[in-house]
């Protein structure tokens, strides 16, 4: 799979799946018995990987971290693993099914010498599972590390990594795959669709779905941006008629998330997260609290009473956050009092520069806007990280629900003053397309040039010093300078910010469009020159992540589907405004009112039943899943020796009349 | 258990649980067959069931059916039928888990003779579910019956209870534990609780389910009624200021739909119901089709195209219930004009008979909309028949999805008319009123008294026909007249009318209570007279329902919520209309309509918001259910020969060296 083994010392060849840094300073001791845990067989506790010391690069400077560790396993032990893991693949006849060791022939692909069976971000995937599930056993500490407290059942990998001593665990790049898939990915200008399979397939479900997710995207705003370019161009002056535009926006928002439901469920089936159960989790590393036991699973840990976490959210983040959304305000309305001067400048004497004078305090705003996120996210992160959430997935819950209320009223909040309560649709239209189009020049900037450059020189550099070395005979990096080449690439993040984006854009299209009809294109442009970024970013400028075995976007399909309700609200106020509409009823302003809330009642109402109507995973998947629960009942009520394995020895050893009667029936029919 | 054995030749001793009853005409060869069907050993097809043919009765008149058969099973066969069911018992260490028979000893309360082990509502559930499951073999038609045909897997009791063989199946009732049950559910006039567990040890999840909820909505109701007893006494002429009012309402209906939820959940929980999962549904009875391969399953049975059913409901059905409310619109405007000329007849020569008429019509109103909701009752049932629903489920949400949108719309229609294109408080208080009590008074009248005395006069004369006959040395009866006395008695169709007659008041308390504070006051002695009269239909008119093990109210928490955010739309505009609030707002009718709709909107956000703070599961049931999940993980884990029941088998005669291995590890651990 990779570039082969280590050229150092030991001898038996095995593939590096994942990288440990240690900290440099850290005791021998500590090094030698956390290597001997790792490599200890499983029935004493230990993780049975395979695991060596890297060896040192080729100018081997006294500022090089010696303790990098790269660790392997054999087939067998991955097999089990992926058995723990609870992985799907495709069985022999097609459907999805929890893969176990027991039954492994009668898997799809299975060839018994393992290379084509599992991904290598499966094997990355099941190597750091059992490494976070590698438990103390009676240790008080970490040996040479007093400072560093165990107890029975912590894991030990979580512990050096909120005391610091584990710097980094990271998976490998494989250069070949890695190189024929930035190919396909990005590498040619043309007209296909991204490489799913193969993203997945790299980089695992997590990632692949929201590069199919940023597609999906893409292509639901083609009719919008189709509409929106003529709409432009010769309604000009008189798109003030845009009520059959939000009419379109408000039924568009909703069936697009309906239709993103089933096509998720789709991918998520056929790459074998839709039905598969996620493990109990371990408590994220920075959880702290007194030591106990768990009520679930009975093991010691330490216990954060829940009424307190909720106390500091009530008392603390909420009023922050509170406090935070009112400073947005402040400056959205100190933003509106440059507008103003702005404008009574230009009207006093207008010129070309009082004329760019206009532009610039929106310019101002969308940068102000772009850095109070950026420094709330700090705040929110922070804050998040003090709540002291146990599981990785309610920290990241709470930490997405922050974030996006406040980005979503700090860039929402000065178009919705300023289309319904200054009700000027053509500073509007003037504030979207400022806001939208410095959002994205700035987001391409920071998101992919920045890291791309950085990552370029420090590249360089590290080759000017390899190639200074080295005869040219092979133009392959050795191993060893691969890793610490990888080892200082950017940690990438994960898809939130990716998603927050995609969140905001979502926004202005499904919002206010109609006024702007442009917004559309300008997203569909965005989001192509994304994918492109995106690929990029994720081949060349981070570590290769941890797959993610995701079975839909999550939480944030939540916060589209709650964008799109307000998108309805919008758009039908926006309509209850237009000349046109008004028009309608020359005479009584609360009439029109009401008849626009009666519509917009029945809209909300219809867009719930129509949630209802279809189905969230498309018939046949459905019927596939419910032959695999059919099948496991049928093979449940086979089984009466089932539940408790002791029990189950007892009947193999002595069986009572009763049991091998039973099995005799079974298997005689 | 009961009342012990029959009486008859047989000679063996058993306990009668179910009675089947096929019709008299049925030819003795179908009953030999049938017969025989039922008593065959499980490993022959056969559902293992004792069953003994009832004797005849005191006065064996020729009309009376011979063809009545008890049937009961033995303690092993209801211990492996509870497991096939998948009967949540409580476990040895306080938790519910499913029964199976090898760890039977684990559970509490399991003592091997089995008297308190299995209640016996849920050995009769047994008995139905492995009635139900008797599939014909290679039968081509029922011997006899040429014109009832049969194929390889299809239930026989369905097919003859389809085609009129088998004219009923009913559990019979135990007259020690009904008689000590009615006593403390209702004999005596209490302010204690009802006996929810004994409810539903004698009738199952289902019906304590609702009597719970009955109950609950009851004290619910309390606070509303507290409030409103001084209001309607001491403002009877100014609750025009009923805003305070209309928002307590608003709160209310969110509240305690939230609380019930949790519960439910609890009540489910220590029941066993809750995390206990759904067998596969058998076809209904009347479900027809070409025969082809179940997708799911595998088995023959008919198939019926998705398609064709879609087109009915969206071709036939739907228009046909937008006709019927059209209808229902269509005589509420007749209404109104009576109104409008009885109003005139008593403003030309008022007089008390011209009062008396003030009344007439919303009586008259109130009864034809009885009879309307009665009428579309049948042709709902009709229609939805005609549907051709596969399950039992599905048949039974579009039909209550049907009525329920139909009985909304009847009952309350006027109301939404009077209230809001009126604006006549005063009189929308009056026509509630009329409608509140006339419907109540019918509905307890077609409920509870006419059933109970066409019951009185069957029992009597039944009664008078055994005394004659008889000596007087035992007052009980014979099993042999018992059975038939109950084989009379009607059949119980449901919680379905309890459940719908509850929504209506709760759609009247929670929609327009504030300007007749005094509904829930009605709607509380309603209640209590309902939780008396339904006991007393439970226990003494109905014949015994087969026990259904439900975990919450199902699709009625869906309507419950719809119409609690109806009230929250209701109760803002009433708010809006208050004269207090117009007061606020003396110059523009617009701001007062843009505020009110501003505070609906947030209401409404934060009433969603509401609903996924508050967990719907309180916490210990949740670490508790999360604690099963755990263990059969971890138990899961354990058993690497667990999904295919041949391969374990393999292992056990020969293991596999790997597989021994395994074994041994997990067990010497």
């Amino acid at each position: 799979m990779v570039q082969g083994p280590p050229a150092d010392s030991s001898g038996s060849r095995f593939t590096p799946l994942v990288v440990l840094e240690l900290a440099s300073d850290t005791n021998q001791d500590a090094i030698a018995w956390l290597l001997s845990r790792i490599r200890d067989q499983q029935q004493d506790g230990g993780a049975e990987l395979l695991v060596e010391q890297l060896g040192p690069g080729v100018d081997a400077q006294e500022k090089e971290n010696p303790n990098v560790f790269l660790v392997g396993a054999t087939w067998q032990r991955l097999l089990s693993g992926a058995e723990d893991v609870g992985l799907f693949k495709e069985f022999n006849d097609g459907s999805m099914r929890g893969f176990t060791c027991a039954n492994k022939h009668d898997f799809k692909d299975y060839q018994g010498d393992g290379d084509s069976f599992l991904s290598m971000a499966e094997c990355q995937y099941i190597i750091k599972h059992l490494l976070d599930t590698l438990r103390a056993k009676q240790e008080t500490h970490v040996p040479g590390h007093s400072e560093v407290k165990l107890y029975p059942g912590k894991s030990i990998v979580r512990r050096l990594q909120s005391k610091g001593i584990l710097v980094q665990v990271f998976p490998l790049h494989e250069k070949e795959e890695l190189k024929r898939l930035s190919f396909s990915w990005y590498g040619k200008v043309k007209l296909s669709l991204q490489p799913l399979d193969d993203i997945r397939h790299y980089y695992g479900e997590g990632q692949a779905l929201y590069f199919c997710f940023l597609e999906y995207f893409t292509f639901a705003l083609v009719p919008m941006a189709l509409i929106g370019v003529p709409y432009y161009l010769f309604d000009w002056e008189d798109y003030d008629k845009y009520v059959i535009f939000a009419a379109f926006n408000l039924v568009w928002c909703t069936v697009i998330l309906e239709l993103w439901k089933r096509c998720s469920a789709s991918l998520a089936y056929r790459w074998g997260t839709l039905s598969r159960k996620k493990a109990f989790e371990e408590p994220r590393p920075g959880f702290h609290g007194v030591l106990g036991f768990n009520p679930v699973t009975g093991r010691e840990e330490p216990l954060y009473p829940h009424a307190k976490r909720l106390l500091r959210i009530y008392l603390v983040s909420l009023p922050f956050v509170l406090l935070c959304l009112y400073l947005s305000l402040y400056v959205m309305m100190i933003y509106f009092q440059m507008e103003g001067w702005a404008l009574s400048v230009h009207d006093q004497e207008p010129s070309f520069w009082t004329g760019v004078l206009l532009f610039i305090p929106s310019i101002i705003y969308a940068v102000v806007i772009e850095v109070m996120n950026l420094i709330y996210r700090y705040a929110a992160e922070f804050l998040t990280e003090w709540e002291n959430h146990r599981l990785e997935s309610s920290y990241q819950n709470h930490l997405v629900l922050k974030v996006l209320v406040f980005n979503f009223f700090n860039c929402f909040a000065s178009l919705f003053y300023i289309a319904f309560v200054m009700q000027d649709m053509v500073l509007l239209r003037q504030s979207l397309a400022t806001l939208l189009i410095t959002s994205q020049i700035l987001n391409q900037f920071m998101e992919a040039f920045l890291p791309y450059w950085l990552q370029r020189r420090r590249n360089k550099k590290m080759m000017r010093k390899v190639q200074k070395r080295r005869t040219l005979e092979d133009k392959e990096l050795p191993l060893a300078e691969q890793v610490r080449l990888e080892a200082d690439m950017s940690t990438y993040l994960g898809t939130f910010d990716d998603y927050l984006e995609l969140f905001l854009l979502f926004g202005y299209v499904s919002l206010f469009s109609c006024v702007y009809p442009l917004a559309a294109v300008l997203v569909v442009l965005n989001n192509i020159t994304e994918v492109y970024s995106d690929a990029f970013k994720m081949c060349r400028v981070f570590k290769r992540p941890f797959s993610d075995p995701a079975a839909n976007i999550g939480v944030w399909q939540l916060a589209f589907e709650a964008m799109s309700v307000i998108a309805v609200v919008t758009n039908c106020s926006l309509i209850g405004m237009s000349p046109q509409v008004k028009a309608y009823f020359p005479d009584s302003e609360s009439q029109l009112i009401l008849w626009t809330v009666a519509i917009e009642h029945v809209l909300l109402a219809f867009k719930f039943i129509l949630s209802f109507l279809i189905p969230d995973v498309p018939k046949p998947i459905q019927i596939s899943l419910a032959r695999l629960e059919f099948e496991s009942l049928e093979a449940l009520k086979k089984k009466p020796y089932f539940e408790f394995p002791l029990r189950r020895k007892l009947m193999i050893i002595m069986p009572s009349s009763e049991g091998s009667l039973s099995l005799n029936l079974n298997y005689r029919k």
